[in-house]
Parts: structure tokens; sequence; C-alpha cells
């Protein structure tokens, strides 16, 4: 009837995002059990205060029976305006505790209040804000694996809306954000780009027209780049390139242009740190190689350490 | 039961693009009449060749009764791989003569030929590769209208696909395009962007907006534009934008961009010639007067003589 572990959970950890929710039954920060389910905050059972407590109790209600005393903390954005209940963004510079204490909290409707971390703004004049929600988390997973990072280190988190994160002294002291992965994917499927492509959006792992797309951006000048978008249709129409090779060129030209930028304010920020999916850090990692900077590490699935430090920092549970 | 005109025409002239067909009976580069219709190659009224000559025939058919003598020149989208009969790209550097001598014909299906003309390539090692198709007849339309600028201007055609296109001795010796028009409307109507524009894709004339995307620009390093992209979201977030405003930041900025990398390579290339429509024209001539470089001249609607242009050296017309 009920799930069991050798080891008695003390946090229940929540991942709670656009497109999913996973759930992780943690000890010490050790992960004892995962669960996952598809009720991203866009894609719930049902509208609403109703459609999150659904979704979590379908995913994780049996555990809530059997430890009904659990800490439960969530991340994500599921505290964001359009989320369950909004957790207002910290300013720059932040650290966990900060992140701990403008945290909010909401019933689950089971018994346990959930608390929702708070996401993280960038913003001062004269230049362009930024936010964040949900990678805070990973990276204070990843400080949390390896403490020396706090001192100084720049945390790479490559995505949909990449994240370039500076942090000093255990805060994150500004950061940027990239549509690296968006305006790939917008262009291969709604702009004249894809027409010429024969599977839109899935590179074919090309390494060569990769290659050309990086090199492409390492020598571009302000302003080159919806120019040299455009050489993604030219180049297939010249036959320089064939069809299968275009996302690839039009990848490497992105993530080039990404890094250009990115390493001009980390290049001499102390360890670069990549957090993310594999694949998708290893294709990373080549262009950074390429352009003459390796990165120092890369993690994967740092978030339940991260909601770990938060419970610790707002003493759910003791580290 | 047929129209007519005080002066017989000399020349039938269309202007066929991907999304309208525009027809003009010309004499002596004057339009005597003109007449459209939205059988643009893309919404044709039946599939293929069949679909072209319908199209020719419900606009201009009683044109072609009257005066069945009469020579017909086409530009555009009608002479691609996906038009009525290819004209292929003729290499940088290509003047008129060019244009004229490597046009196609194709049989109308009511007598007359229609002298399709070819598109241009720039196509250089160590480049890349550039095409243009319908924009060389534009631009030998201003050569006709200013034989002053066929020693040396920048001929710039903004739009879905910007061209800034450099003349020297009568010949576009090379040219580069922008994705700048395709990449706003991409980005407005399928990017999380547009989800806090009230109206997606319509600037709302808002110049402070306008202008702060077009500083952001000026001011930007290599590779910075992704990010800047995503500001168009924070300045919204934070509230430093109302909502109406955010497409004209993201206009002003992808506007800047462009003409941060144009006029690096055509600050000093003689005139700078903008062809376009009015309205787009004019929002960049005001961007480009706050980057210091006033614009020397703006046209519209310049295909007319340079289909005659063409009909000229092609001998179907005396200029």
């Amino acid at each position: 009837m009920t799930t069991s572990s050798p080891i008695a959970p003390a946090l229940l950890a929540l991942d709670w995002g656009t497109s999913s929710l996973r759930a992780f039954l943690m000890q010490d920060s050790r992960i004892l059990d995962t669960r996952q389910s598809a009720h991203g905050i866009q894609h719930l059972p049902a509208p609403g205060v109703a459609g999150y407590r659904q979704a979590f109790a379908e995913l994780v209600g049996d555990w809530i029976d059997q430890w009904p005393q659990l800490p439960v903390v969530a991340s994500g954005m599921v505290g964001s305006a359009q989320g369950w209940r909004e957790a207002p963004y910290v300013r720059c510079p932040a650290d966990i505790a900060d992140l701990a204490s403008q945290s909010v909290g909401v019933d689950s409707g089971m018994g346990p209040e959930i608390l929702i971390a708070p996401g993280v703004l960038f913003d001062q004049a004269n230049a362009l804000p930024d936010v964040m929600r949900g990678e805070e988390i990973q990276i204070a997973g990843a400080l949390l694996a390896n403490p020396g990072w706090r001192q100084r280190a720049c945390m790479l988190l490559p995505g949909t809306h990449s994240k370039w994160a500076q942090i000093e002294d255990g805060k994150i002291v500004r950061f940027t954000s990239y549509l690296t992965g968006e305006l790939f994917s917008v262009l291969c499927r709604h702009s004249i780009l894809g027409r010429l492509m024969p599977d839109a959006a899935v590179p074919a792992d090309d390494p060569e027209a990769f290659a050309l797309g990086l090199d492409t951006a390492a020598r571009s000048g302000p302003g080159d780049l919806s120019h040299q978008i455009f050489g993604t249709r030219t180049l297939g129409l010249t036959g320089r390139l064939p069809p299968p090779a275009l996302a690839d060129y039009l990848s490497g030209l992105l993530i080039g242009h990404e890094l250009v930028s990115g390493l001009a304010t980390a290049a001499s920020t102390g360890p670069l740190v990549m957090i993310g999916a594999p694949a998708l850090c290893r294709r990373y990692a080549d262009a950074l190689a390429r352009l003459q900077r390796p990165v120092d590490a890369m993690l994967d699935n740092t978030a339940p350490a991260g909601l770990w430090h938060l419970a610790t920092a707002a003493g759910l549970v003791r580290s």
C-alpha cells in the first residue's frame, strides 16, 4: 500500500517548472526516492489552486500520508506570478539565507505547508534588468556540492533562457540571461529557415557545421547576428551545407554568440561551472574548448541539493 | 468593354512576389495604369503553371486582349525555384545588362512571352553567401531615377529580410541581408516575449522605448543581442516599460543592430539611399539620425521603373 525507504526521509523537495513537476524524498542532501509528472504549471489537471493541489496529491499524496510531518519545499515557476503563490524576486546580491527568508508558504491542501522559494532579480541603473526563477536553487545545490566555488565562480546554466551567474562570497552578485534556446527553436519552427531543414529544430550533430556557426560568431562585429542567422538559408540555398547540417550551423552560431558575450564578462572570474542536461552541456563545452576556455566542471540535477540547502537555511531540516 | 489609356502603353511590368502580384502599364518609365491582386506565388488560384496562368489572365487578360503585342517583364519570387520558371541567380558584380541577359522567358498562355528577371547572388570564399530576388529590380529603378548614384552608393531596403547593397559603377558589387523584420515577427508571435505584449507585432510608436532599444544596440558588444532580446521581457516584468511599449523597444533593438552592422561597411561608401514603404523607411531614418548618419534619399515603389530599365536593357522597349 505504501512505498517505504530503508531511511526515513527528512524533506520532500519539489522542482516545479513550466512543463514538469519533479519530487524528491531527501535525507541529508541525498535523494532517497524520486518521482515525476507532466503537471508543470502550464499543464495542470485543473485550473487554479485546485489544479496545484490535485497535481501535488496525485504525485506525492501517499508520501504525505506516510510521513505527515515531512517539511516540503519547492522551487521554480510554481512561485511565479502565474504560479500557485507568488514568491517575489529577491534582489542581487542574494545568497541562500536571503532566498530562505523570503520564501512564502502555501497550504498544500493535505496538511503540510509548502515553502516556495523566490526568484532572483538583477536590477541596476544603466543595465537591462534580469530575472531568474529556479536556476538560483540549482546554483545553491552546486555551491553545497563544492563550497570552494562560494568565494568566486561563474555558473553557466545553458537552456531555453541560458543564465550566466557570477558568484562572490556565496552570493549571486549579477547574472545575464540569453534567449539562445528559444531563439533556436522559434527560428527553426516559425521562420523561413525551417523550410530548408529536413527535421526542424533537431541538430544532426554535424561537427563541421556546428564549428562553422561557432567560428562565424567568434569573428563577428556588433550587430552582425541577424545577417549570420540569414546565412542559415543562404548556406543551404548555395549548397555549401547540406540540409541536415543547417540546424547545426544555427545552433553553433547562437551558442557562439552567447559564449562570446558571456565570456567577455566571465573570463577572469574564477572557475567556470556548467549546470544542466549532459547532452546540452557537452555541446557548450565543445564550443568553449574551441574558444580556448575549457569548462572547469559540469553538474546535472543540482536542484534537489539546492532545495535541501534552502530547507537548511529556513530551519526546516538540520544540515 | 476595354479600359483605354490616352497614351498607348509600351510595356506591361509585373512585380510578382510571395504575397501579391502588381501589374503596371508603362510608357517611357512612367506608369499609365496599375492593378494588384493577392495572387502572390504562395497564394495562387490553382497549383502549378495553371495557377500562374490564371492569376495572370485574371489580372491583366483584358490588357493583353487590347494590346496583344505588348512586351511583358516580371521580377520577384515568380523567378525563384518555387516560381513559375526559375531564373537562376546572377553573381555579383551585376548590372542591369547582366540581369537582362540572364532573364528567362515563359509562355504566358495568352500569347506573349513573359521575361522573368533573375535574382542576384553574392558568393565569395571566407564570407557568408547571400541572395536577393526582387530587390535588384528596385535598385535598378532607383539608379534609373538618379544616375548620379550609379558611381557609388549604398542602397538600403528595409523589410522582412533587409538588404544593404553597395553600388559601384552601376553594378551591385556586394550586399548583406538581415533577418530583422522576420526576427521581430517570430519573436512577437511565437516566443515568450509576446506574452507581455497587448497586441503582438504592432509597435505602438513609443519614441522613448524605440530609442531605448536603439541605444541598447548602439552600445552593445559582440554576442549581446540575445540577452538584449530577453530584456524585452525583463523591462516589462520590472515595470520599466509599459506593455504597449515593449514591441517598440524590440523594434528599436533589432533595427539598431542592423544599422550598427550595416553602417560598419557602408559608412564611407557614398550616398545612403533607402527604398521601401514610407512608414518603415521613416522608422529607419529616425534611427539613422539618432546614430548620426542621416539618410540621403528615400524612395518608394521603384520596381516599375526598374522593370522598365530591364526591358530597355533587354531590347524590348526603347528608352
